[in-house]
C-alpha cells in the first residue's frame, strides 16, 4: 500500500491529486501495488473539493503517519515548504515538487538529507513544467555527454508578451495587460518580466550540468521591460525573434549562467517557439544539439511533470541519491568575461559614425541601432560608456 | 569490473568505442567500478583502428566470456544481429542496440528473453538516432499520462531531400541525388524514400506506447516518391511545408500506425524541423503535446543514444523487464478507418467543378489541386476512385 500526502491544494496539487485519481491503475500498474492519496494539506476550507475528506490543516499529521511513503509539495514559496520538504526526508519520505524557489536556493541541503535517508527528492516539474526535461538530461544526455550548453525559453508569460509585441506589435505594457487579463501573468508581474522565475530554473539547470549549486543573486538577471517596438523592427530586421533565454555556457574551464533576453535568428528552432510554450536546447559534445519542447505551465502539464517523478519512485526505477548539487558561491564564473555579441539601440542624437569606430565591424541595423561584433562584458561596458543607450540585447 | 564487447564496427560501431575511451571516467563514476571494451567483432581486417588489440572474428568468444556484461549490437540487419542477440540475452548479458530492424522485428522475443534471464534489452539508439527519446517517453510521459497521439520525423535522409525540394526548388531526383553525394542517403535508397526505416521506427513507437508489437507488413506505409515540383507550390499556398511522418493515433478504442508524407501547417513546430533534423510530437492527456529534437543519425549522436543506454545499465538505474511487447497481428487498427483530410493533385483535365461537387466543402487549392474534409479512408478512396489522380497528401 503506497500514501501520497499532497502539501498545498492550489492548482498544481489540485492537478496532482487529479491525475493520480484518474491515471490510478497505471500507477497501481506500476508500483505492483495499491496507490493512494491519504491527506491533502491546506489551510483554506476547502469543502466543495472533491478531496474533502482528505483535507487536512497540521502537517504533523503528515510527518508523524509513518504509513506516508511519497509526500508532493506544491504549497510554492521557499518557507515553510522547505522545512517541511526537510522534515519530512529526515523522516524517510520520498519529496516530490514543482517549487524551483525551493530547489534553486536550497537543492543542495534537500539532495543531501535525501541521501542520508535513503529516499528521493525529485524536482522534474520545477523547470520547463510538464516538459520530461530534467530526466533526459540526467539519463538521456549526461550520462553519455560532457554537456557544453543549455539554454532555455524557460519563462511562459515572458514568451507570451515578446510574442505578441512581434505579432501584433502591440507594446509590452498591452501585451502584459493581455497576459493578465489571460492568467498568464501576475497581478504583480516582476516575478516574470525582471527575469527571477527564469533566473531560480536557470540555477537548477546550472546545477544539474555542473553538480554545482550557486547563490540566486549570483546569476546575472535582466528581465524584458526595456525592450519596446524599435527593438522588435530592429530584430525582424536581423532576421531574428527576441527571446528570454535562460543559459547554462561553458567555454574552456568557465561555466556562465545568465538569463538575458536575445537575439534569436530564425535559423535556431527556439525561434519559433511561441506563446506560453518553453523550449529547452541541450548541446553535449556526442548528441549535438537536442530541444526539448512543451507546456511550461498549466495545472495538467505540471501534474504530468510531478506524477512522473512519483511514478519513477514508486515503481523503483528512480534510485535515491543519484544527484548531489554542491553548495559553490565560486559557481558561475566571472561574468564580466562573457562574450557574445550585442544589439545596441542608441538614444536619439547619438553619433553613429562613432559608434561604428568604437565597435569596429559592427553592423548597422538602423539609424539608431547597430550589432556589435563578439566581445566580453567587460570590453563592452567599456566601450559603450561613452554614449547614450537606450537599450542593449545579446545575440544567441 | 565492467566489461563491454560490440558487436560491428561500422559508423556507430565505431563511435560507440570512441565515445567509451573519451567518457570513460564519466560511464566509471557512475558504474562506480571500471568500464572497459574487452570485445569488437567485426568480420573485416582492421590492423589501423585505435581498437585493433580487441578486434575479434568468432561471436563464440563473446558468448562464451562470462566476464563480458554488456554486449552493444550495432551490426545492422535482421540476421545474425537478432540470434546473437538472443543468445547474449539467454547468457545473461545486458544487450544495447541501434538496430531498429531487429527491435521492429523481434523485439517481443528479446525482451522476454531479457525479461526471463534478468538483464535488459535496451534500444534507445533504434529511433530518433541521438535524441533522447524512448526513455523519456517510457519515464517522462507514459508513466504519468495517457499517450494520445505520436507522431514523428523519423527519417533524416527524406527530411533533408523534401527540405531542399522546398528551399531551392529541387526536383526529387536532384535532391535524392544531393542527399548521395553528401551520404545522408544510400546508393539503393529505397529503405528512406520508401518509407520502410521510418516504419520500422513508427512500429517501434506503437509498441512503446501500447505495448503491442505488429508485424512491420501491417504498418501502412508510403514513401515520398510521388512528391513534385506541384505539390510544394501547393502546400506553400496551403501555408504547410511538406514531411514525411510516421504516426501513432489513438482514436477511441481504436490506434492506427503508418508512415506517410504530411503537409504539415507551418503553426505546427514540426513544420519548421529541416535538413536531416529528427524530431517527435508526443500527446499525453495530461502533458498536453511536447517534442523532441535532434540529431536522428550520424555516429556521434547515435552512440550517444546507445551509450546513455549502457550508462543507465551499468548505473543500476535501469532495471530490467520494465517493458515488454506483445505480438499482437490483430494491431494497429484497420487503417480504413482512419480518418483525416487529404490534398489531391487531379490529372491534367479532370473536372475540379466535378471534384468539388464528390468532395464537398473541399477547398480549392490550385487549378488541379484541392484539400478535402476530413473523411475515412474508405470513403476517400471510394470517391477518388471516379477520378485520374497524380498524388494524395494527408493533412496533419
Amino acid at each position: 500500500m503506497i500514501n501520497i500526502a499532497i502539501l498545498g491544494c492550489g492548482v498544481v496539487g489540485g492537478g496532482c491529486a487529479s491525475l493520480i485519481v484518474e491515471n490510478k491503475s497505471m500507477l497501481e500498474a506500476l508500483a505492483n501495488d495499491t496507490v493512494d492519496i491519504k491527506y491533502i494539506l491546506d489551510l483554506r476550507d476547502m469543502p466543495d473539493s472533491p478531496f474533502a475528506d482528505k483535507m487536512i490543516k497540521d502537517f504533523n499529521i503528515i510527518l508523524n503517519d509513518p504509513d506516508v511513503d511519497v509526500v508532493i509539495e506544491t504549497m510554492g514559496g521557499a518557507r515553510p515548504a522547505y522545512d517541511f520538504s526537510l522534515a519530512c526526508l529526515e523522516a524517510g519520505k520520498h519529496v516530490v515538487t514543482s517549487n524551483k524557489e525551493v530547489v534553486s536556493k536550497f537543492g543542495d541541503t534537500l539532495l543531501e538529507a535525501a541521501r542520508k535517508n535513503g529516499v528521493n527528492y525529485l524536482f522534474e516539474a520545477s523547470v520547463g513544467g510538464g516538459i520530461p526535461l530534467l530526466r533526459t538530461i540526467t539519463d538521456g544526455i549526461a550520462s553519455s555527454n560532457e554537456i557544453t550548453e543549455i539554454s532555455g525559453i524557460l519563462n511562459g508569460t515572458t514568451n507570451y508578451i515578446l510574442t505578441r509585441m512581434f505579432g501584433s506589435g502591440a507594446s509590452f505594457e498591452n501585451a502584459l495587460a493581455e497576459a493578465q487579463e489571460k492568467g498568464y501573468a501576475e497581478r504583480n508581474p516582476s516575478a516574470d518580466v525582471d527575469g527571477i522565475d527564469a533566473a531560480r530554473k536557470t540555477n537548477i539547470l546550472a546545477a544539474l550540468a555542473t553538480g554545482k549549486l550557486a547563490g540566486e543573486e549570483l546569476i546575472h538577471t535582466e528581465g524584458i521591460t526595456k525592450i519596446n517596438g524599435e527593438d522588435v523592427v530592429a530584430a525582424k530586421k536581423y532576421g531574428a525573434e527576441i527571446k528570454l533565454l535562460g543559459r547554462v555556457v561553458r567555454s574552456g574551464d568557465k561555466t556562465y549562467a545568465y538569463v538575458a533576453p536575445h537575439f534569436v535568428p530564425h535559423s535556431n528552432m527556439l525561434s519559433n517557439v511561441s506563446g506560453v510554450y518553453n523550449a529547452v536546447s541541450v548541446s553535449g559534445n556526442y548528441i549535438g544539439d537536442a530541444i526539448i519542447y512543451g507546456q511550461g505551465a498549466g495545472a495538467k502539464a505540471t501534474a504530468s511533470a510531478v506524477i512522473s517523478d512519483v511514478a519513477n519512485i514508486i515503481s523503483g526505477k528512480e534510485k535515491h541519491a543519484t544527484r548531489s548539487f554542491l553548495r559553490d558561491n565560486s559557481f558561475p564564473s566571472d561574468f564580466a568575461e562573457f562574450c557574445c555579441k550585442r544589439y545596441v539601440r542608441f538614444a536619439d542624437g547619438e553619433n553613429l559614425d562613432k559608434a561604428a569606430m568604437i565597435f569596429e565591424n559592427a553592423k548597422i541595423l538602423e539609424r539608431n541601432a547597430i550589432v556589435t561584433q563578439k566581445m566580453s562584458e567587460k570590453e563592452f561596458s567599456e566601450k559603450i560608456s561613452l554614449f547614450k543607450v537606450e537599450n542593449v540585447i545579446r545575440v544567441l
